[in-house]
């Protein structure tokens, strides 16, 4: 008796490319210009562009598992280049232009990748990094020109990539190898710690990408238009350049700039039915069409993540647009996506991020990682296992799960239904006299009022208490409100010695690169006796 | 450098079923009496029964790998014994009842099961069966009592699944296995040739759920409930007890009647969304729902398959039940979905099957294998290559693939947006004078003309041509028709050479076990000279 046998067949993500090149050769990729057009491409056409930049790349020297780096927006070069490195087996290094060239060194010296494919208007930056990164020994310029571009005191060569392409070998092949092999490397926005990379594989993109698909997540069709404001510098764009070939849906990128008014116009232009983003992407949107009386009639849905949906927001977009919003919640060592709400339900709510689905599992834990025995209706420490889930981190020898389970650093509570709500931060966190306070609770109370444009409640050393929690405010130009007033709209609704001891104002609340209030920074300035 | 990685997550269909349970608990699996009433259950108590299931198996002895055989119509008994062989590692081979029980014993020597859980109603093939398969040793009863059943002359236990299960350990591991593993066993039909038995995989079925789940497939949600007429004993029922937990829809199991005024009153009570089974299914759904008036509001899709769709019947259904028709196309050696015409497709047609999602491919060659250079527009015999396409039978030690590719054996043309229309079979070809006939082509033509029930063309020895076409007719009872005007209706649509030399009529067009026409039977009877 011998069994019989399904045909190999590897997860790779270059399988993505060729579906669609091969199925829907024509379906597009559309770019928007700064200048106000768009440049468009069929799936086959850019296929056939991005295995010239691998082409291109091996000529480089660059192997299979070598990091190359991007530096970009969301545009068809930086698609290209994604699959051009994939797709041959190097490992995609995205880096995020709104931090600092310190910090984008360091992480090329981590990730040790030789060659940086940068979009032009990043030159400023790009030279500041060449400065720092020694290792980089070949600039690639997308989107642009490569004249902005000094060459460093060192051997490195600058050339643009457009015409490398026309040049180039097109007889890479792509996805020979295993599908356990790294196809991606991300780091993570170290609001909390110092940046950790997450390394991606082919294997947890594509199964990533199948779950994205399902109709009650993402559920593209190849009659979909889907409209990625989310950067394709962090988190994979949360999948949407894999998971728009993998259907034919047309994939539509803004490029740098994501105003409402440059958004409306790519919807209305490229009759766009999915749109993805942070939720204040969406406020500028509405903005932009209550001001302008522009209306988007082919948007069906938005997906909303990587922060908190303020339920007004949600509301008016839900009203006013007459989309289905869909939140969800993600990190970067999710790949991104653990949950999403599905258009499907009803009741949707701005607080709740919605189910896992298959592939995904979740668990509560109290703060010393013994699974709470209620998992529903409590609050608990959210851990998160599954195959698009981070076991180890680049350049660790350890794991970062414990008994299978990575710990998101998350709090959260799941309802009878199985809907996650986040309701905090655990590093946030408050140690007073012993019992926590939640910053997060205080945060949405004093972020209602209409003269507070950011706030975060942090723990401030105490000799008595340990730490007790004090208020940092940033308030809105115009309307004055007093300390006592902020405090004020907390009695009653916090427990009494959770109401912060003291208020500091401050002009400008200091931001993390991924737009999140930095903490961290917060409780260095402000966090001692 | 070290990279990171992901968490390993094996892909094993009890997953379905423990996320099911976890997160849907309550949404249910329904079974429809023969008498009129229903059954159901949640996947969380489901789930607890099937894994005492497999305690039951346990103790018979089953392990890792052995075959475990079912004879069952669709019911939650039959869903429990899926889960409960496949969770523990052990090989589900279904058996169709519609064979004969030399037939199904032939098939049980091959896989060797020890163990056969079958249907109380189906106790008289089960003797049958019992007396020509020793090996096997235990049959346990589900859907009714075990009183019908005679031990035969030699040691084999014979008792009632369900009084087993309450006394039943709960305590096997499921999926602890690598996702290579078989996880069933499902002989083909055999109309072309002797049955073949094709092994599923835990990695295969769990990509082919994923890919069924894409919004362009079936595309279930947790709000759908999910009629499957398509049965378990074949080809997995075309993968639905996956898919449904999967996603935590309903799953509505019609037993073993499936007649238009059992099925309308199970859709009508159970919310029906989605229905999946062949087009003569749908025939008497409509025709019940004519004479009765009764309509069914809650159904919005029908995906169909298994047979060609007659055009007429797809429109009716589309016309008077409001449904979307989804055809499709597919074969046990692909899990067995190939193809799926999107319900987003605007001028969906009967004749096309849709086209592949991502993880099948397509290609089409000459009668020799090579490829043809179109593609697109051309017809060419079908082979396919994925991830759930067979790659070797059970029991065979060579690949059943040439370069990759398997054959399909059918005849196909695809459009120039990659709809598949499927003109034919390979082994029905006809060589006449060295040129081929599709014996397809002019069924088609003679099975519109309303005297004709059942329509083949096979092909007849024949000194001077090697083969001449002949036409084997079963017409309907009351308006004849003669030779002359059957074989008239041709003229003009097809070549002269093509129409057929003879007619013979037949009373009943001898049909296998999936309902096909046997033309291996017509051959033998019909086909010398």
């Amino acid at each position: 008796m011998t069994h019989g046998a399904m045909q190999p067949f590897a997860l790779t993500l270059d399988k993505f490319l060729d579906h669609a090149a091969k199925w829907h050769p024509d379906a597009e990729v559309v770019t928007a210009h700064g200048a106000g057009g768009s440049d468009r491409i069929g799936y086959a056409a850019l296929r056939t562009r991005a295995q010239r930049v691998s082409g291109v790349l091996v000529d480089l020297g660059v192997a299979r598992g070598d990091r190359v780096a991007t530096l970009a927006w969301n545009t068809q070069a930086h698609v290209e280049a994604w699959y051009a490195i994939m797709g041959m087996g190097a490992v995609c290094h995205t880096l995020n232009p709104r931090l600092m060239a310190s910090q984008l060194a360091a992480m090329l010296a981590q990730s040790e990748a030789r060659v940086l494919i940068a979009s032009a208007d990043l030159a400023p930056l790009v030279q500041q990094i060449l400065a720092q990164a020694p290792l980089v020994a070949h600039v690639l310029v997308i989107d642009g020109a490569a004249a902005g571009l000094r060459q460093p005191p060192r051997e490195c060569s600058i050339s643009a990539l457009k015409p490398a392409i026309a040049a180039a070998r097109d007889d890479v092949v792509w996805g020979d190898f295993d599908e356990t092999a790294p196809s991606g490397l991300c780091f993570t926005s170290g609001t909390t710690g110092a940046p950790k990379g997450v390394t991606y594989t082919h294997r947890s993109s594509y199964l990533h990408t199948l779950r994205l698909l399902q109709a009650d997540v993402i559920g593209l069709t190849a009659h979909d238009a889907v409209l990625a404001v989310v950067p394709m510098f962090h988190a994979n764009a949360w999948g949407l350049p894999f998971a728009a070939p993998a259907v034919g849906a047309k994939l539509v990128l803004p490029g740098r700039h994501a105003d409402g008014a440059r958004l409306a116009r790519l919807i209305v232009d490229e009759g766009v039915t999915v749109a993805v983003g942070v939720p204040t992407v969406w406020l500028g949107l509405l903005e932009h069409l209550e001001a302008s009386g522009d209306v988007v009639p082919s948007l069906q849905r938005i997906l909303v993540g990587g922060a908190p949906m303020p339920p007004a927001l949600m509301e008016r977009l839900e009203r006013q647009l007459g989309v289905i919003v869909q939140t969800s919640w993600g990190m970067t060592e999710l790949s991104p996506l653990g949950t999403a709400a599905a258009s499907g339900d009803s009741g949707r709510d701005a607080a709740l991020s919605g189910r896992p689905a298959v592939g995904v599992d979740l668990l509560l834990t109290d703060g010393e990682g013994r699974v709470l025995p209620e998992q529903r209706g409590v609050e608990g420490h959210l851990k998160v296992r599954g195959a698009a889930v981070v076991e180890r981190y680049f350049g660790d020898g350890e794991s970062a799960t414990t008994d299978g389970w990575f710990d998101t650093g998350d709090l959260a509570r799941i309802d009878a239904c199985g809907n996650v709500t986040i309701t905090g931060r655990a590093k946030d966190l408050i140690k007073s006299g012993g019992e926590w306070i939640n910053p997060a609770e205080i945060e949405a109370i004093v972020a209602a009022l209409p003269q507070v444009a950011l706030v975060a409640v942090i723990g401030r050393a105490d000799p008595k208490w340990g730490e007790r929690p004090i208020l940092v405010v940033e308030t809105r130009g115009g309307d004055p409100i007093a300390d006592d007033d902020l405090l004020e709209a907390l009695r009653g609704r916090v427990a009494p010695w959770w109401i912060p001891d003291a208020v500091i104002r401050i002009p400008n609340m200091p931001l993390a690169s991924t737009g999140k209030i930095d903490k961290m920074r917060l409780r260095s300035d402000y966090g001692q006796e």
